[in-house]
């Protein structure tokens, strides 16, 4: 169909038919496109968790709001970012680009040290911020391509970060929680959602030409 | 061909050739794809502003640190978020979501009576990096929708926001820039990086399962 009829289809599911699972394959598409997903600099500064343990997901859900969704889906994507850029990070993957591509290893040299100078004098939380958008650019290709598949999704920010952070041990690997994204199958006779219009701004507000 | 394989055709183009121009048709898919993506709530906040002219694009070239991009490219893509969240902008966009659903107008008041009450009291420059994020969501999805179309384009956060409020008057429309999309297509002989292979970190590093 194409990524502008996916949109129109996808919507922000209210209620999962719990007995409906994805396979494995649709699970490593929709993990695949974030993994390919362009981020700054191509740091690539995030991980993310598969969760489909019943008891996880149970804890999960007081700390997300008793959003039903954390129960109900089928599989729960834990988008994970550094906690902050460090020069280790950065050096990692710009030895594996430069060795993936057959470069000398000081290659990209010039540009390391550019964005060192910037990222590792910037405060923790700058950094982190400019992480969580990255995030969120993979959280979009995540999206999309469950949207491709017809799989269902409820991007999901309202949780509470530091107990899931706790939860799942992310401080102990220098990462901190972003978004989360339950994938399943709609239960659209109880979803009170899944037929009400789409609704955006009027397109001329939208979009500005300059000419 | 479908978003993982699209994603792999995709790379940051470093060199655009001058004399190949988008179509208005490949432009409107590229912003619709943004008009389409999901934000926080649906407040859907930020524009798109869609530049073309020549004198417009040789004063962005200094801001955007002198990427040949700005110049080159076919047509250049501003994304612009709220400059904070008000009341008036949360009712604006709640009061055009339960009209096109002929809801009443309270529908919603118990939900955004709620995003009113976090919203409206956090500082400002914790709300814009709320927004920053929506904006990335959708700057995703034109880029994914760029390479749909075999569009290039350059993923773009390198420049002076503050300059580029500036120049385009974002400050008295309530708006900050976020990030910059220039589109058009390779000239694949002087770009540097488009036959270079695409690296990412070791994908057993990336996801973790929790079963």
């Amino acid at each position: 169909m194409g990524l502008l009829e996916e949109s129109k289809w996808r919507y922000a599911t209210k209620k999962f038919d719990p007995s409906k699972k994805l396979d494995q394959d649709q699970v490593d598409k929709i993990v695949e496109a974030a993994y390919l997903a362009p981020t700054s600099s191509g740091l690539q500064p995030f991980k993310i968790l598969i969760i489909t343990n019943t008891e996880l997901k149970e804890k999960i859900y007081p700390i997300a709001k008793n959003q039903q969704q954390v129960i109900d889906c089928s599989h729960l994507l834990v988008f994970a970012g550094w906690d902050n850029y460090t020069e280790e990070r950065i050096d990692y993957i710009y030895h594996l680009i430069t060795s993936e591509r057959d470069q000398g290893k000081d290659q990209y040299k010039p540009y390391t040290d550019y964005i060192k100078s910037i990222y590792l004098s910037r405060p923790e939380h700058l950094n982190f911020e400019h992480i969580a958008r990255q995030v969120y650019i993979a959280f979009a290709y995540s999206i999309a391509m469950a949207a491709e598949l017809k799989v269902d999704a409820t991007p999901m920010e309202g949780f509470n970060n530091e107990a899931l952070d706790n939860l799942l041990n992310l401080h102990e690997q220098g990462l901190k929680s972003v978004v989360v994204l339950p994938l399943g199958y709609r239960d659209a006779e109880n979803d009170w959602l899944v037929n009400l219009k789409k609704v955006r701004h009027p397109k001329n507000e939208f979009v500005m030409e300059i000419n």
